[in-house]
């Protein structure tokens, strides 16, 4: 591997096992256990579960993917709080976090060091030239801490 | 700039940013206001607090920075929960918190891109031959996740 390899390999690494562990701890509850809240009045499990599939979906068209596949999911997991909005079932936001999450991940694995460093799709060429930390490598660590960041909250709910 | 610099000042600004949003949170609030659980029977800030300011310590041995210079903490703040040891003064920890985030963040500053990609040192000479990924870089990557995974939970706590 290259030096720049080394680092694409590093991040992406910790976004994967940071991902598995979202993954392992979603599928583990049960329906009901899904409805608790992270803390008294703060968000559901189910909610964050919604909030982190809709990101990771905007994640997609971000890094250049093509068109994100559920936009649909903003209304409800992230322009508006939890208990706002009629949730869709269990069943479909199972199924949005597995296509979308499935497809990104197969998109990430594909990219090479020189697309790492390319600028994301909501930076135009004019400010990306004077603003080269503005690439696809930034939104991979950012969206990695996000994931953390709602993973800390999920952990705190009582088995 | 090269794609190397790039990789690393990309994670580099991503850690500071999340270490300035910790910092600010922190320096926030009042002694009261620090007593708060994130969660009912969780963790209080002030010792969330000091476990960050005792892993960030660790992370400077880590780094080969040289010896940590609060070793006392884990046995407080990270190897007993909260509320098994009496804590020690909020001006101590303090004192603690700025010490160590600012060697440490001096030091990182200070780093080559050469130096990122060499072993931290809890890996052998003959581990990291095998596995190239257990670098410094690693370790910048998954301490500023392990910061963002208690950001989310002290976001939890009521104003």
């Amino acid at each position: 591997m290259s030096n720049e390899e080394i680092f694409v390999a590093t991040a992406l690494g910790v976004w994967k096992s940071t991902y598995q562990r979202a993954d392992k701890f979603f599928s583990s509850l049960s329906e009901v256990e899904l409805q608790k809240q992270v803390a008294p009045g703060k968000n559901r499990l189910i909610y964050l579960l919604g909030h982190l599939t809709a990101l990771h979906d905007r994640t997609f068209a971000l890094l250049g993917f093509g068109e994100r596949s559920h936009p649909e999911l903003d209304a409800i997991f992230v322009t508006t709080p939890d208990q706002a909005s009629e949730l869709p079932s269990l069943d479909a936001v199972w199924a949005a976090w597995s296509d979308v999450n499935g497809r990104l991940n197969e998109a990430m694995a594909k990219l090479t060091v020189t697309d790492w460093l390319a600028k994301h799709t909501a930076v135009s060429d004019e400010d990306f030239a004077k603003e080269p930390l503005r690439n696809r490598f930034s939104i991979l660590v950012t969206r990695t801490n996000h994931l953390s960041y709602h993973l800390g909250q999920v952990a705190l709910v009582p088995k």
